[in-house]
């Protein structure tokens, strides 16, 4: 698919009768429409779009019949029924969506209720979470600092949009408090590592692809089939313990040192509400194989920004990034992904890999930002080289033109490691 | 737990009224009872448990009443609900099935059905599946070819139970096809890598770790509790594309060279069942942190086996190993990688790693059996270096004593790689 697909549901001039949604810097516009998936005091799961500062409970208003005829796919809370439709049922949904929204339209007793009183949860079922690494000025800096600044990108970096494997049972969603990990710690000195918890805890920036359609076992998608098969897109913090990383990684990649936990945002905004901000990506440094050739610009240009915040100070924003300068799109990865005929499916998370650019206030980690601890970042009340217990790291994004699609927020704070029990 | 813990179940002298099952070198015997996953003619999947070479379907049984009171866990037909279920609840299963498939109880008409009239499926549903590296022999052949006979082990293997996360959504029960992987291949002397089919594809013989009851994120499970959690166990097939593995495989680990397919061997042999089996690991050459000390003896001694068979042509075997040669256990992985705080899964998948022994003929992967395509194995009509089109390969394993404890076969035949679709 080359062009970006515009429709009815991307006009800058609509506007909606929750009023909040028509606010400049709303992150939840008409044009957005966000799915999530929320309960009230403790109640049923229940899957809702987001609009303003308020949630159109769309559990209800299915059961309502007020959603048009086919199958229903809100009932089980949870989005995988509809991210396992055909993808011509994702965009009528959206119409749909969209048509009882609109200004014109009018409330009509729709079941809403304001995002200030609900619990959100994880918007879908996530079998597979897989981790990239698509940004090369991420991969320079990680290179640089652990191998050589002459030669930092490893030789297939340019060839291979590489990845691995994550843990999927710890993906929670945003306001889930994350343990400290334990694990085996050791100085490049030390003659044995030793257990504790980890001394050098970091965030990492990434933006997160839902799959919506798979593919079968032994069948490889396009970048074409790949783009149009993702549902839509979150934020995701993929949080990583440094000093056991460095002492796992060997041979098999990092295993503990992420395993703990690692946080997305709520609201799934969907490929389609991004179509309007589809953007090239960055020049390529040696020619890709025709199996990652896109027919279109497939990057997104979405602002990042990473906020800290110890524990009972205000935040501050670290560091400022962009999606649209990685490497790879996740229409690259999820084609790479499918290659070898490993089975995609509905609800398999992509990230992205850290989103760092050119500068260093746009770099996505503190292992980055603070290059390996030399230089620590200002934050409320003192400095950080890593994270400490109580520091909240709150991730936010948009793509902004006459409207906003923003992402919302994207936050977790870390709690002490337990007490090792022999 | 320390030493093995042997009940009535365990009795050598204990016959059924199910024939088949009381020859001496019965997979099945009443002392075993494995559970599977089968369904007949298309139908319902349902659980049963192996004897001889009958099944005695449990679904119908529970069905009927006849598995006394508790909830029901077999409704579903898949292992799940039972596996879920606390683990005194395991042990209480299998008295009572043992007790109905004793002799003196005599048949009763019980639901039976033959294992040659039935399909097997996947025994479980499996979220995560993560795969290991604890031969010691194998981690040692590995790096002597890729990197330095000197130091073949890296610093890091004597004290890590090194593993990563692998693809769940291609693990496969015994007897279906394997579609070779396309990827991306390149020479040592290439300029860049090509498109193309693996054409060193290999496999690895390992032993399947089932677990049980898992643990909530943040809080880490002793090695103790690790060996209690484990289920049962299954023979496993790591696929390998070992000319992708080379090219991608830094610095996150392997990925597209292990995504295309893992094979399972239908029948989960119970933790209980292999009580009398229960060994010691080998020496350790370095101390181990206390968290992965164990009370007990947590290997097993379970003969494994490995035959080839080209399209067409008889098997051959060409290896014999032995799982007690790992020097890490399924319960020092399990407590691994939980330390972090990793939540770990009713159903989730440990795969120990390629079993090699010290001898060539207990090296369990062509990789190694071959020493990288070098020498190549007799095969009936011909050679290998790698898996061509049409091999099978077949493994079987068993611990012996007065009876048998088998795991079946765990085979899998390849087909060619896809044509690539521009």
């Amino acid at each position: 698919m080359s062009a970006p697909r515009l429709d009815e549901t991307h006009d800058p001039a609509r506007r909606s009768w929750v009023e909040s949604a028509n606010a400049p810097d709303c992150d939840f516009p008409i044009q957005n429409l966000p799915y999530g998936v929320f309960s009230e005091g403790g109640g049923a799961r229940r899957v809702g779009v987001a609009i303003g500062n308020m949630i159109l409970d769309l559990t209800a208003t299915e059961a309502q019949g007020r959603l048009g005829p086919g199958a229903p796919v809100f009932g089980e809370g949870v989005l995988n029924p509809l991210m396992a439709r055909p993808q011509a049922d994702w965009d009528e949904m959206r119409r749909r969506i969209a048509g009882l929204l609109d200004e014109r339209a009018g409330a009509r007793d729709l079941p809403m209720v304001a995002q200030g009183d609900v619990e959100m949860h994880l918007p879908a079922y996530i079998r597979g979470f897989t981790d990239f690494y698509a940004s090369r000025e991420h991969a320079t800096n990680v290179g640089s600092m652990f191998r050589d600044p002459e030669n930092a990108l490893l030789p297939n970096w340019l060839h291979v949009p590489i990845g691995y494997n994550g843990r999927a049972s710890t993906v929670v969603v945003s306001g889930t408090e994350i343990t400290r990990p334990l694990g085996q710690l050791k100085a490049p000195d030390d003659e044995a590592p030793r257990l504790g918890p980890s001394e050098r805890l970091d965030f990492e920036v990434e933006l997160g692809a839902l799959v919506g359609t798979g593919n079968a076992m032994g069948q490889p998608m396009t970048t074409a089939e790949a783009f149009d098969a993702i549902f839509g897109y979150v934020l995701l913090n993929d949080w990583s313990a440094r000093d056991i990383q460095v002492w796992e990684y060997q041979p098999l990649g990092p295993f503990q040192s992420k395993a703990f936990g690692t946080t997305i945002s709520p609201w799934v905004v969907t490929r389609a509400a991004l179509e309007p901000f589809r953007t090239q990506p960055p020049s390529r440094v040696k020619p890709l194989l025709p199996y990652l050739s896109e027919a279109g610009p497939n990057n997104f240009d979405i602002v990042i920004e990473g906020d800290l915040a110890p524990d009972g100070c205000a935040p501050r924003t670290i560091l400022r990034t962009n999606a649209r300068w990685l490497y790879y799109s996740a229409a690259q990865q999820l084609a790479h992904h499918s290659l070898s005929g490993c089975a995609m499916e509905t609800g398999d998370l992509l990230g992205s890999g850290t989103i760092s650019g050119a500068e260093q206030d746009s770099w996505g980690s503190l292992l980055e930002l603070t290059w390996n601890g030399r230089d620590p970042v200002q934050v409320e009340g003192g400095t950080r080289t890593f994270l400490q217990d109580g520091d909240t790291v709150t991730l936010r994004g948009w793509c902004q033109r006459r409207y906003r699609v923003g992402f919302g927020a994207c936050a977790g704070t870390i709690r002490p490691a337990p007490e090792w029990r022999k």
